[in-house]
């Protein structure tokens, strides 16, 4: 395993891959092959990551010379800016590569892989794990555990290269969802996006009231500005790469907060948007709880078996692959 | 002490004060003075209060006489649409009480209070602690510990009148502010009330993305939905009765939002949103942590001790009142 790009989650990985041999494959784990290997652009990072027992380079190079020769599965954990330099010397030195990334959006990888022609040998990621910290002193080996991994698969992929990466996804402790780039793109924009702009948009207006009202902010504001404490720079890396999807929906919560606005100014009361709202968090407690049913059994090759998969993550029901 | 009004507030402040009889005032428990006791209009929230030990009644006019022979403090706990109606009741039987109330909006109780001529006596409260959860039920005698005690003063109320104030949240173990009541009303309307829309808008726009988002909801869905599992009605009944305010903060909200999103389309950026609601954020986390500073002591009746109590309020800082 080739894990390129050393922050939060790629860093993270490699450190999962080094604490669960398994995770290496098992026929690798059987035949005594090496660990996983990482680069970062960074040498105080790879200094880092040496130090603490890790196998890093600070040359790309060499690192896709290494992964052509032992067959390694590529991860590419840098952030989208940086994705297409790396893609294109991929493309470059080992061109047939299996495949994935971890950047949090997916429809823009997808594209920027058919840009660089390696599309015959990739299949998506995105493990929805993190902090509030980035960079490798904040990785975590445990970083994935119970966490949500989507594959993304849009047609491309051979089954060899979505085995290899569901069996990386399996092997961190998380729990498999399979979506085409773009609904993933979409649903995220919904639940991962929107909550950082509306907790900046909570943050700024309670800061408007001045010491009295921060003073008294408790458990609702608390709640409602968390993720506002994620560092400016991450959030922008987060939400700008599917400002497409996010549009979307910032564009409906502006329209129903206005709708609500008139109502309020006109009736003296906030309608119905309080029952809907109700009715959304309770439908999110129940997905999220046993009424999401246990995992649709896969096994990857059979008939059908991605069309079912998909259909799973449809209706938000995880995978489970048989290996 | 008099409570009014048996539901979340009311009956855990009723249950509060029988387990710390010295809440009862100090002298009231080295007279060996009855407890606390307490009034609902439902029958069965009085018998359940009964069953549990507590003196309560559902006699509204004897509870009133009770409290004017025993020169009770009475402390109003019901909803605002029921305040109106329960002031009447005691300019009729009680027209001299010592008067306290612990609705969530303080200017419209206020305004009621005038009305009703009963503002010589009366001193506002706002206990900053709550559940998703109401009723009898889901009373807790702890439910005050450490949280803010708004106490409101226009000018009104006698010093009499806001030492048994100030006493009572004391000894619920809530730490005191005091903020004239439409300064309290517009913060509210920023750390309370604007949390819970925008809860509602998110939990409305995840639910839109079906069974896939809902099923990838995470941390900041979660977090940025968690009051949206308030019942609605009682949404309602905790915003619409400062819907003055709430409109001016949506209003900016709105705002906000659509300047972001015009920003996004046109540049794929959601600018300087993010630093703006970093800092609010952390403008928050300080004040909340020890940036907020020792309370200020103040001795009620001493010379400007009501001026300077009000400006520790509006610079976030807590008092302490000796008795």
């Amino acid at each position: 395993m080739c894990v390129l790009g050393l922050g939060l989650i790629g860093g993270s990985l490699l450190r999962c891959l080094d604490a669960h041999p398994a995770a290496n494959g098992s026929a690798a784990a059987a035949a005594g092959t090496p660990r996983a290997f990482g680069w970062n652009r960074s040498p105080a990072t790879v200094d880092a990551a040496r130090a603490a027992g890790h196998d890093a380079s600070a040359d790309l190079s060499a690192t896709l010379e290494r992964a052509r020769d032992e067959d390694a599965l590529v991860v590419v954990g840098v952030p989208m800016p940086a994705v297409a330099p790396v893609l294109a010397e991929i493309a470059r030195i080992h061109p047939g590569a299996q495949l994935t990334d971890v950047v949090s959006v997916k429809g823009p990888v997808r594209d920027a892989v058919r840009a660089a022609g390696l599309d015959a040998g990739y299949v998506g990621s995105h493990p929805m794990a993190g902090t509030n910290s980035t960079g490798w002193s904040a990785t975590d080996p445990e970083l994935f555990a119970g966490s949500r991994w989507v594959i993304t698969s849009d047609g491309g992929g051979a089954e060899s290269t979505w085995r290899r990466v569901a069996a990386l996804g399996s092997s961190t402790g998380s729990r498999l969802v399979a979506l085409p780039s773009d609904e993933h793109d979409r649903a995220v924009a919904r639940i991962s996006h929107l909550p950082h702009v509306l907790a900046e948009a909570l943050a700024v207006a309670g800061r408007e009231g001045g010491d009295a009202a921060l003073a008294l902010g408790a458990g609702s504001f608390r709640d409602g500005t968390r993720v506002a404490g994620t560092p400016p720079d991450l959030v922008r890396a987060i939400c700008e790469p599917n400002a497409a999807a996010l549009e979307v929906v910032l564009a409906e919560a502006v329209e129903e907060l206005g709708a609500s606005l008139e109502q309020l100014r006109r009736t003296g009361s906030l309608g119905d948007l309080v029952d809907r709202g109700s009715a959304g968090r309770a439908a999110f407690e129940a997905r999220q709880g046993e009424a999401g049913g246990a995992p649709l059994d896969i096994t990857i090759g059979a008939q059908g078996w991605l069309d079912a998969a998909v259909a799973a993550g449809r209706r938000g029901q995880e995978i489970s692959v048989a290996f």
